[in-house]
């Protein structure tokens, strides 16, 4: 099959062998994947990764050791675990230590003809739900695994910091909870997508640091956003990190200690409310799509996904 | 001005003396009213209340402390409290000892000409939202309220038992967290305005007992909804109670503390993010209005309201 493999650099390989499902797997023939950030990160060396990239897709059950899957639409998650360790058996397998990550970690990914996942890593997609709309169930659930440990409440400020593809996810997830929400970016076009719903925003430079918020949440990606995102939390309030950052980055953390401020990492989600808000068509994410490309132009659909300001990249297979 | 009162039974005054605003408290033209169970209740002797009706209004300002107010189309906080008392000064006034309740208790209502409340009440109607819409605001506070006080997970599983006016609301906003949700109800027709969005229903007869909830929400107003509701309960689970009885009702309570769940009573409820839902068209309620009816029509409005399975019906003085 066709592939695109990083291994140092990136290229698309016409020959890629076929994964081969081991037990519990399925065989899924990929529809549409998408480009992350992490994707990015990956061909700048992020993880020591090699292997297949895309973790974002939606596909077609082709094999399955149960009957009833095949032929189903249907996205994954992201992460299997070993299923035996201590992790695994106190019901925390997304944190599994032996886990593999598809297109991350130990696994080939999404950006080829077929992937293989674990069945019970598979949701079927509802058919309200379209295949480019399908391929944001992965980041949308990140975006969504923050009111999983977050308790929002509707009387509380929230200010998103970033207006990349993920802030644009977290905004609209935010906004459902009622809550009074501002975004907080750098791109007038893509606020604008969110300044359409209904949503408050405001450019970086013109922020006010006199108006602190409950819950922070940094979608930024750099350290920059980072340091804005802490100034712009109320004592006592919880700032939650969705980036992922090459090496280590200095905290004032006695600030945080003085401030109380309480700091949550938040990374992967749950898939099924993702399914859920998009089958109701309450989160937006058509307007999110910069580009879709075919797989054999992957390398160039890597190159404008990774141009400032740029939306999601689909590639298809 | 012509008032809908109850004073041991229900009548149109034609001649009802105008609100004198006390200081602080603003005089408004009431635009649209909204006919609650509450109401209902009261005109069955709930809160022993005589007076003018109504408690869900949009107006507009007549008179004002501050100019400002003056023509601003609003909605109205009902509870207003001393300010003084130690209740209220650890900043908790909806519960103040001393409070007046627009329409339920020691404060003429809304169904009439014009009403009185307190300027720091108020909140401004976005043009966005229509008057019918706006009468929808206190009852979207109170359904509001429950996210508020319970943390409502993504990945969790709720319940709402009824399918009255408040539990198409309650259901509406539970929704949003993306939760697994299903309705359970009496009524086919008024499940099939949530079905129409989506949302999982079930008739009570046909509802399964095996399944149960993470978070049930009881919007029936009745013991026997409050028996089922807490049946669908899992142990170490939330019942949140959104009705309010008359007299007292049968509890199990050794039933609560052995499957150790928590019961949560909720009334009013936050108005800016329901104002929020509303303007970004996240909740729908024109589907709930059952009638338009002028305040002359006010005595024939109960009626209509108080049929079973009836919906809003709202008083247009």
């Amino acid at each position: 099959m066709r592939a695109l493999v990083y291994d140092g650099e990136l290229k698309l390989v016409p020959d890629y062998p076929l994964p081969i499902p081991s037990s519990g797997e399925a065989l899924i023939r990929v529809l549409l994947a998408g480009i992350c950030n992490t994707d990015l990160e990956i061909t700048r060396g992020y993880m020591g990764y090699r292997g297949v990239l895309g973790h974002e897709f939606v596909g077609v059950v082709e094999q399955a050791p149960e009957p009833g899957w095949r032929g189903r639409r249907v996205v994954g998650e992201i992460n299997c675990a070993c299923g035996a360790c201590p992790t695994c058996q106190r019901g925390d397998a997304p944190h599994c230590p032996h886990r593999t990550t598809l297109g991350i970690a130990g696994r080939d990914g999404a950006m080829a003809g077929y992937c293989a996942l674990p069945v019970r890593n598979l949701h079927v997609v509802p058919d309200e739900v379209t295949d480019a709309q399908a391929v944001f169930v992965e980041p949308l659930a990140a975006a969504l695994e923050i009111l999983d440990r977050v308790h929002l409440r509707p009387t509380e400020r929230a200010i998103v910091v970033g207006d990349g593809k993920l802030g644009l996810l977290v905004a609209q997830v935010l906004r459902l909870t009622g809550c009074s929400l501002q975004v907080v970016g750098r791109h007038a076009d893509k606020l604008s997508i969110l300044e359409g719903m209904g949503i408050d925003v405001c450019l970086e430079r013109a922020v006010l640091l006199e108006v602190l918020a409950d819950v922070v949440v940094d979608c930024t990606g750099s350290p920059g956003g980072f340091d804005l995102a802490r100034r712009l939390v109320r004592p006592r309030g919880r700032l939650v990190l969705k980036s992922t950052f090459q090496g280590d980055n200095p905290v004032n953390l006695t600030g945080l200690v003085v401030d109380e401020v309480t700091l949550i990492g938040s990374r992967c989600g749950p898939f099924a409310p993702a399914l859920r808000l998009l089958a109701q068509d309450l989160v937006r994410v058509d307007d999110l799509i910069e580009d879709r490309v075919p797989l054999d132009e992957g390398v160039a659909a890597f190159e404008r996904a990774g141009r400032r300001g740029s939306l999601k990249v689909l590639v298809e297979p």
